[in-house]
């Protein structure tokens, strides 16, 4: 297929805006008159430095981190911060978890091995198909922080309130970070697995309080200490230099796009669109509640598996690819990530009305 | 400056095939007809599994892997595999540990955290200006493992030999995987950084026994267990994807090349060269011992700050980059990796003995 023809509708890694992969092709045999490809650039150079530097100013400014919290540029994706959350800042005390899918429970699970994790909520009885409301909450008086996933990519849900806790906030934005104004002093360390809405994957941006940093458990690995990381400016070994470099150019779109606010808006249209045609159908059963839907992934079915199968197939042959549902839910999903032009949540809708003509 | 122009000395990330970069530029906006470009494909689709199994195959082929031996396409460099290493195979026993450089100090440092490291070696005293001999070697009966890593980039200095040890051998290749043959029979773990070799920074290749997984610390990050990467393929969680297509293509420009062989033979060539000029040099003092010299990173100096600065200065206006030496060292370093044509290590040799006819 020709990429004109096609949406790519996948949970991540995902599209990236056409204008950065133009400018990656351009560049990628000779980054700018360097006579190199990025790729084979030295992690010490002067050109890499200002690569990394420009996309830490870029974060910095986009999503307004205040001076009290530093952004690292880490590897391992979220996974990898499960451990390193345990190790550094719950490292034998308690914490409060919520588990509202798939990321969070591993995460609390990881969590287990460096301290005591307690269930502030667990939406596991209505298959996650909501995010608990704040009275919901069971918050422990010594919790270090309180940790949720803001957006449940599988399940369709996103919390539209940060909790209002007695600790600070521990927060994976993996699949929404970009997408929305953040209040960092409510939050004592945010991070993001890259592969959604900022670069290609193998990078973690992880932002975080200093003043949490430097406590963590003497088995830790170097490499996911947050203070050995402050202290080296997350260049104590090798980083993932392409995944930066991209990063930076994803940014400069980001601002050239008009930043944050015009992403939340663009982000409130594409949803709108689909579940517009979710609200006012006789063939598609949304998978989560009105009030706690994610803008970042919708996810329906249609109740029956023969049915969401052709859904699929026809939306693929359209070229509006991914759009199956992860295999713990069935049916299907619509990830619509910062670099989804409006154009491709108008056909998949248009299709969608389309197809439920034709199976009602 | 042109790309024709340049050739890129830098001790990782360093250069990459020209052919292989002018692949990645023209697929970059359209995979193979998938209508995406690597960068966002799902890693769990059918495109990129293909890619993955690919690169795992060709690995498996042209290092000649054994089926006792599983490949693992990890994150975290090297430094990350320092704990790795410490957390599941040392696992509170006891290791022998050569340091014979930078990183091999850094490894045995980090080990400490999950069991007793013993010190078979060191070659600190003289500047790590050598290897040491079989019989140099102090093992201990218990050794789970013997550490080593097998290239010094820093020092320019090589294992030429296995250590003969009672335990398996634990091995850093991250700056000669892909340049020789390897009997794997020796070897409990082989791992390395890609960033010289292989692909861009951001991937790790490990080569682990099978049978010497799954007795890892309780307090192992569970992306950090080799068990839990052999079970589930390395594909955990979101792999560095791009990092592993560019693998991929670059193993194919191995085997289009002649294969390990060629790329040992085409090794002895370039490093001839320069150690040539070297040996019949009255300017130039070779870092290294002769009978210890790495084929892969050339060491020297002049024994003057400012006229070390005068040829590094030189040789970028000829397009000779990066050959300015490591900190500790000072002086000189020119790394000659599979991806340097000979034409860049004759070009080399030509300027030091231009230069040398000026300055003595």
């Amino acid at each position: 297929m020709k990429r004109e023809e096609v949406f790519n509708f996948a949970a991540g890694p995902s599209v990236m805006p056409r204008s950065v992969l133009e400018k990656a092709a351009q560049e990628l045999l000779n980054y700018r008159g360097t006579g190199m490809s990025v790729m084979e650039m030295s992690h010490r150079s002067a050109a890499f430095q200002e690569i990394f530097d420009g996309a830490k100013a870029s974060l910095k400014e986009l999503l307004r981190v205040p001076e009290s919290h530093e952004i690292l540029l880490l590897q391992g994706g979220a996974t990898l911060q499960f451990a390193a959350i345990g190790m550094n800042l719950l490292a034998g005390g308690t914490a409060d978890y919520a588990v509202t899918g798939r990321f969070s429970s591993r995460a609390a699970e990881e969590a287990k091995k460096y301290g005591t994790v307690r269930l502030a909520a667990d939406t596991s009885a209505t298959g996650h198909d909501r995010i608990p409301k704040q009275e919901e909450l069971s918050l422990s008086p010594d919790a270090k922080y309180f940790y949720y996933c803001a957006n449940n990519t599988i399940y369709g849900t996103e919390w539209h309130y940060d909790p209002l806790t007695p600790c600070p906030l521990v927060c994976d934005m993996s699949s929404d970070i970009l997408t929305r104004p953040v209040d960092f002093s409510r939050f004592g360390l945010v991070y993001a697995g890259a592969q959604k809405n900022m670069a290609p994957a193998g990078l973690t941006v992880v932002i975080v309080d200093k003043a949490l940093a430097g406590h963590e458990l003497p088995v830790t690995p170097e490499l996911m200490s947050y203070q050995r990381m402050i202290e080296s400016d997350s260049l104590l070994n090798t980083p993932p230099c392409w995944c930066i470099y991209m990063l930076s150019l994803v940014l400069d779109w980001v601002r050239e796009s008009g930043g944050i606010e015009a992403m939340e808006a663009r982000k409130y249209a594409r949803a709108a669109l689909l579940y517009d045609v979710l609200d006012s159908s006789r063939l598609y059963i949304p998978h989560a509640r009105r009030e706690d839907r994610s803008f970042m992934n919708v996810t329906f079915s249609t109740g029956k598996k023969e049915l969401d199968a052709a859904f699929v197939e026809g939306a693929s042959k359209r070229g509006l690819l991914c759009v199956k549902g992860h295999k713990s839910t069935g049916g299907m999903r619509a990830s619509l990530y910062n670099a989804m032009p409006l154009e491709g949540a108008q056909k998949l809708a248009g299709y969608m009305r389309e197809f439920e003509k034709e199976h009602v």
